[in-house]
């Protein structure tokens, strides 16, 4: 099969980060005989540069018609004094709600090897952290209806039935997957929206009797990730509560700088990134670590390629390069370490 | 000085830890001279199987005319079916936009004694943790325009900029007091009332030259909460960030069931009331821990009357009790714990 990927290498480390996953998938397309054909576009500050926008038009019809984007990270200190819609992360939202990319998805999962850098005590996660936030993306209060009027200024949290019924959908099957528990955190004892949004998911869940539905205050839910995160198999949640719960879930595994994520539409269609920033404090510096970008890749191939064994061979690989010792800057204990390319090198040799 | 208390009690075990606070402020009473006039009134489940309603007009009438108001702790799974405007927590906030509470002032405070309940590992939180949260409460998303039609919910995040400005003085006087930083926390880089917060915050953090301003969005925060709290000082954020950061916060320092609040208006009038639920598990027991119910009065001498000393008397007392080994059954490491009744008759000592 051939595969059409867009590139948004982006800013700061995004395009040293971007080539290695790329290296990766090429070597997994001689092993495999797929053909993974890449066509670079411009989004954020590298496009607000070139083209005086942040998402030119041409980035988005390529997408269009792609199978799948990959995408480095956007934005950085140059960018900071932009308002509003000039930002780089603008880009980001535009390419969601235009990409119809509804359902964000987000592994929170310790690595062993990292497990020293993890904050919470050690009996608290003890036997490793491994949950997916399912997060969604294309509503919500992201996009609802928002103003600035003088002195006053609003922004409207919006669901429809068929948004909640969506992304619930993908949670439970990414459940039925898995241990087969889903937590639904809204806010139903204050919001309209999430009474609509919890009535919506025990509707969904009457045609998944094999998993079990639980039903978190996120406030609440803020809480027991932090005393008792392994009660949680997939977490579900709106745009703006799982913006703040997926950087909070990933932060508690202490393995923050190797966290994929997959922003999935209609027809498995994704954009695949890692979760980590631009760091623009070590681009070009051949030191970043393109390990969740090569894991965001692994990601595309199962999400949106179906190549489910394909996928498997990168996040072994990557397993087997951490347990041979090999580290990049971020995560290196000793006063050695590799390259990014170095880095990438030994799981390519790993595949 | 007389003062005059609308107490508050509650539901689950809240009668029995407002019991204790009244003690143990008729104890400081007898010590100082003043007087404490109590009156109780009902709320929440209490006042629905008393009077069909969550908050009778009597209630608000007292609490008006009060100079403060204690509040146990409202809610159980007895009102869980009731809807949305019937249940006992939308008594809650009826009160605080009704009495103008718009200053919810949560401070996250590490005890000493309990530094092994804490979730973090030590060397996080080496050296103790005292943070201030500040959260707006009677604006935002909890009381913006918000509807059901049909297959369709919304509800909106609105501000003023007398509200984000009033809030935020609150915030640069508590930090004067402090370590004079202020961590303001928003979403600007994607909501209207994000960015009409943030601007005014900078405009009054103009009045408080020496006090530093950082500003972090709210996925940040939620991060550095459990990496690096100690970075924290004050921390001011609109109503539903704080619901969802306070609670974050007060997890971390482990010492949750120790907590107090205040909720307070103008002219420092303001309801107090600990952290915690109603924990109706253990209703009627004498088994509950009262501290932070009997800390939440001394935050009304401080805040409401202006009566330091007698606050920090109460402070002290609940520190010594503690020291001197005195456990409830919540935070003994023991077989043997002290009642509700008990813990307050060593801290009455104490004083
Ligand atoms: C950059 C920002 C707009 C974005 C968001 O809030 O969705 C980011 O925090 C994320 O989680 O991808
Ligand atoms: C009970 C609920 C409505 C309330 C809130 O969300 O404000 C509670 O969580 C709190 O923080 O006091």
């Amino acid at each position: 099969m051939e595969y059409k990927i867009a590139l948004i290498k982006g800013d700061g480390i995004g395009p040293e980060i971007i080539d290695q996953a790329v290296r990766v998938l090429k070597a997994v397309e001689e092993k495999c005989g797929h053909s993974f054909k890449f066509e670079e576009v411009l989004a954020g500050g590298a496009a607000i540069d070139a083209e005086g926008v942040n998402l030119p038009d041409r980035t988005l019809e390529v997408c269009k018609e792609s199978d799948a984007v990959m995408l480095g990270a956007v934005g950085g200190p140059k960018w900071d004094d932009l308002k509003g819609e000039l930002r780089p992360e603008k880009a980001l939202l535009t390419l969601r709600r235009e990409l119809g990319l509804y359902a964000n998805i987000r592994p929170a999962v310790m690595f062993e090897e990292l497990a020293d850098a993890c904050p919470l005590k050690d009996e608290i996660v003890e036997g490793g952290l491994d949950i997916v936030i399912v997060r969604e993306l294309t509503g919500g209060i992201y996009f609802g209806k928002r103003a600035t009027e003088g002195s006053h200024a609003y922004d409207c949290m919006e669901y429809w039935e068929y948004e909640v019924a969506r992304i619930a959908e993908r949670a439970f099957e990414i459940a039925m997957k898995r241990n087969k528990k889903v937590t639904s955190v809204d806010k139903a004892n204050v919001l309209d929206s999430s009474r609509l949004w919890r009535k919506t998911v025990e509707k969904t869940a009457k045609k998944y009797p094999e998993v079990e539905v639980e039903h978190l205050y996120v406030d609440n839910a803020a809480m027991q990730l932090v005393v008792n995160p392994k009660q949680f198999d997939v977490i579900l949640t709106g745009n703006m509560f799982g913006d703040i719960l997926s950087d909070e879930a990933s932060m508690i595994t202490g393995s923050i700088g190797l966290l994929p994520s997959a922003s999935i539409g209609e027809q498995n269609y994704g954009m695949f990134e890692p979760i980590h920033g631009s760091a623009p404090d070590i681009a070009g510096q051949n030191k970043a670590n393109p390990i969740a970008t090569i894991l965001s890749a692994a990601m595309m191939l199962k999400y949106s390629f179906g190549l489910e064994a394909e996928s498997a061979m990168i996040e072994n690989a990557v397993k087997k390069a951490l347990k041979g010792g090999h580290r990049t800057a971020d995560i290196s204990k000793e006063e050695s370490y590799l390259s990014t390319v170095e880095i990438t090198d030994r799981i390519i040799a790993a595949l």
